[in-house]
Parts: structure tokens; sequence; C-alpha cells
């Protein structure tokens, strides 16, 4: 399994909630500001902005000042280690699962051969 | 982006502690009994089972009782479902980094021109 767990974790923690996982997936569309991103949501902006530091905290957004708004973009590295994080175990459970009906299938061989 | 956030939501929780995270890692090498699982970890074992309870709610592990243990194994698809999401996010930022670039290119090859 791949190391570096605990990043991974922060990962996982950070996108465990509906707000954030909306804000990822309206980043994904392309950078926005503080304001329009918080626009949809009915919440109180400290609130909001406390989400934003849980992913940014995270490493998954990172966000600048210019002029009077912040800008907030995507980091699609820290989605790229969660991500393969998760196609590294799963791959590692099917080839355990294909090694294991190769087993099968040459057991039920070796028992019709006898 | 996909739709049916929820479920996603309760596999990026579950995902979200190093405990859970090494179950996972751990099952990956296959199938194991709850005691198994539990043993390299200094953790009381009603603690231990309630790490588990959280993986098998948000669907990553399924268990069942064979004789006196508990077998406990890695469902692969919820891993899949959980990493499906962050390609597609990352694959759209990506696409949209891309036409951005293009653009770019674009306008400074018509100013070029001019």
């Amino acid at each position: 399994m791949p190391n570096q767990t605990r990043s991974i974790e922060s990962s996982f923690a950070a996108l465990s909630d509906p707000t954030r996982l909306a804000v990822i997936a309206r980043l994904c569309a392309g950078p926005a500001t503080v304001s329009d991103l918080a626009r949809p949501f009915d919440m109180a902006l400290p609130s909001f902005t406390q989400h934003l530091g849980v992913l940014e905290k995270a490493g998954l957004i990172t966000s600048r000042r210019k002029g009077r708004a912040r800008h907030v973009s995507l980091n699609s590295e820290a989605l790229r280690a969660a991500e393969d994080w998760l196609a590294h175990a799963r791959r590692e459970w099917e080839a355990r699962f294909d090694r294991f009906e190769a087993h099968l299938a040459r057991t039920q061989q070796e028992n019709e051969d006898d």
C-alpha cells in the first residue's frame, strides 16, 4: 500500500462533507471567488469559510487575494493522490482475487484429473 | 459531476481515520477475521469493532459469521465508486485547464499576428 497515509486521511476527511464536495465539484469548472462559491449555500459566511479552510489545509484547494476578492482554485494533484491511493488498494485486492480464482480453477482441474 | 454524493461522503468519512485506512490496506491482501484484523492495534476490541462498523455502514467492507469467528472482506465496488468520483472531478478540471491553455495560446497567436 502507498505510504504517506497522513495527508490522504486529511484529504478523505475534507471530502466527507456535502458542502465541501459541492465546492470541489464547482471548482472543477474553474477558479472562483469566495463570494461566488458561497452564493448557492444557505450558510453564514464564517461557517462557509471554515469549510474552505478545511479544504485548503488538506491541500485540495489553494486561494489567493486579488484586490478585494479572494480567488480559490482546485489543486488537482491532491485529488489525484487520493484517487491513486484508492486505485492502488482496489488493484491489489483485484489481483489477489484473480490469483484466488486461478487457484480455484487449478484445484478443480486437478480434482477432475484424479 | 457524478450524482449520489451521499454514499460517497460516507465512504470518504470512513476513510478519514488511520485505523480504518490500515484495515482497508490489510484487507487488500485478502479476507480476515475480526481478531486477526484487531491484533496489530493497541486498542480495546469494542473500539476496534466500532471502526469496522463505520467501514461496513459505508459499504467498504462486508462481514459474516462462520462458526465462532466473524470474517471480514473488502467491497471493492465501494472503493471504485470513491475512486471514480475523484477521477471524474480531476478529469473535468484538467479538461477545463486544457481549454484555458488552448485559449491562451490562441490569444497569444492573434496578438502576434496583429
